[in-house]
């Protein structure tokens, strides 16, 4: 029994050293190494190439290697077995500390800064802070998990979601009550799963009920916004700028026009990356359970789609 | 009667406009155009040139625009009448705010990323977070604030000061455990006021005593650091890094190494810049109080030095 790691995007080597730290004796691969594909039980993927997965004939077991699995859903020749998602705080925390970033880089003019710095100018006299109240597009847990933090350094916070929970003492607003919410914004924090409903949320139609200039921070899914429409709102000033985390096609083209937009700050999807020495545990602790029959932790329902 | 503004680095009308929108009726001029100098009897005052303070006859009243008052002490022409200072929440705030940000961008690796997006580089593999244990260089009432905000974002944080008082329940050091102090952290903030045992604190003879590595965020004074030093541990690898708002000479000179060192952010201090809105009021109150005979609020001991 063998474990094959196929995430083309990644290095694999950063988690075969952890399972093998954590549970001697395991075999575990690179998709590229398995000697033996028929000796293959379980399957720890990130954006695997569609249809792979059916050269392992006897495979019992497909591990997200993060919190999403879209990208699994979505594979036409997904075999029918179990599959799960890593669900941790680590990973909270880290979206948690990427925001409260963007969030700050935001408030404090920073890139106005850096851009001053370049050009060698001393400049006292910019607002050293900006106006922000930020709204949470997405009030789930890892949603309600930023608005906390966001709370705590002291800034107004409103979260969105479709049914309107509040958490945390943040009011969160309704499906029916966008225009309240956007109201009192001038952040807006995507943290949204990809459905069919999020598909492409970050496009015009949101951009033009806009109460005043927004700054947009997406770290949901690339397919949850439209960039030509982003850099259009861009110019017109209804955004004020962006930093994004994920893009509608990864990685990014090279000859994208959002690498060096003045007002885009971006990074290669990493604002929830999912440390392997989190993620690493709930795999282990999956694939003894598949082996001796125990109950398998956070499970997908392909239905919901998480 | 009248007030004079005297603080060339500033832009003197963001002064004025919230002087008379608060208080109706007062005269307020800019040094550079005040119609009659006997008439001033406050300045308010931020690097003021040395000796212009002699120039109003019948100045009763001294306002520094922030919190530190070490370059209106230093003047040697100094008129021997009252001098208040901004004590603000306001200017705790954004300390907080700006250390906060300089702890998140060094955590989450951010200059790599933005050295990145100039390359047009996707790279998920460089460490999306890295190991931060702040310690607080000066443990004051800015320093506990600044302590607390880090500490309510989920970071490790200690403090170092020379009673070593402990604060919001983070361990501080004291003068004679320098040592254990640095042991434990990997990020040092400076917040010290600017007295003679600080003078040129930032320099090899700390440096030498690190135990790994540290980023170095000084927000205190310029002449608490020794650029030429600095530079030289960003070399060596002693410093990883270094965010700085404040220069052993301001406005930074245009010649500097410092504007373009790929180690170095900088920013022209303004961290903890006293917003016109907080320090207004204050100072309206003071001059009042001087006019009426009332009690002054804020005022500096020139034996302490604040």
């Amino acid at each position: 029994m063998s474990i094959v790691i196929i995430a083309p995007t990644r290095d694999s080597s950063l988690w075969i050293a952890p399972l093998l730290e954590m549970s001697e004796g395991l075999s575990v691969f690179d998709y590229e190494e398995v000697p033996d594909k028929e000796a293959v039980t379980c399957a720890v993927v990130w954006l695997h190439p569609y249809g792979v997965l059916r050269e392992f004939p006897n495979l019992k077991l497909i591990c997200s290697m993060g919190a999403g699995v879209d990208h699994i859903l979505n594979d036409p020749h997904l075999p029918n077995i179990p599959i799960t998602r890593v669900v941790s705080d680590r990973l909270a925390r880290s979206m948690n500390t990427f925001v409260a970033m963007g969030v700050l880089n935001y408030h404090r003019n920073f890139y106005k800064y850096q851009q001053d710095q370049r050009d060698r100018v001393w400049d006292q006299d910019t607002f050293p802070e900006l106006e922000t109240r930020v709204g949470i597009f997405g009030f789930g847990y890892l949603g309600q998990e930023i608005g906390l933090m966001i709370k705590k350094m002291g800034f107004e916070v409103y979260g969105y979601s479709q049914a309107g929970r509040s958490a945390h003492g943040i009011e969160c607003f309704a499906k029916d009550q966008l225009d309240e919410f956007l109201e009192r914004i001038n952040v807006l924090v995507g943290v949204l799963p990809m459905t069919k409903e999020t598909d492409g949320v970050f496009s015009k139609s949101l951009f033009k009920r806009f109460k005043q200039p927004v700054y947009l921070i997406n770290i949901g899914r690339g397919q949850q916004q439209r960039e030509a429409d982003i850099l259009e709102a861009l110019e017109t000033g209804v955004l004020s700028g962006a930093l994004l985390d994920v893009f509608e096609s990864e990685p990014l083209d090279k000859e994208s026009p959002l690498w060096e937009h003045p007002k885009v700050v971006l990074t290669p999807h990493i604002a929830g990356i999912t440390n392997p020495e989190a993620a690493v545990p709930q795999i282990i602790a999956n694939y003894q359970a598949m082996k001796t029959g125990g109950e398998l932790i956070h499970v997908v329902d392909p239905e919901k789609g998480y």
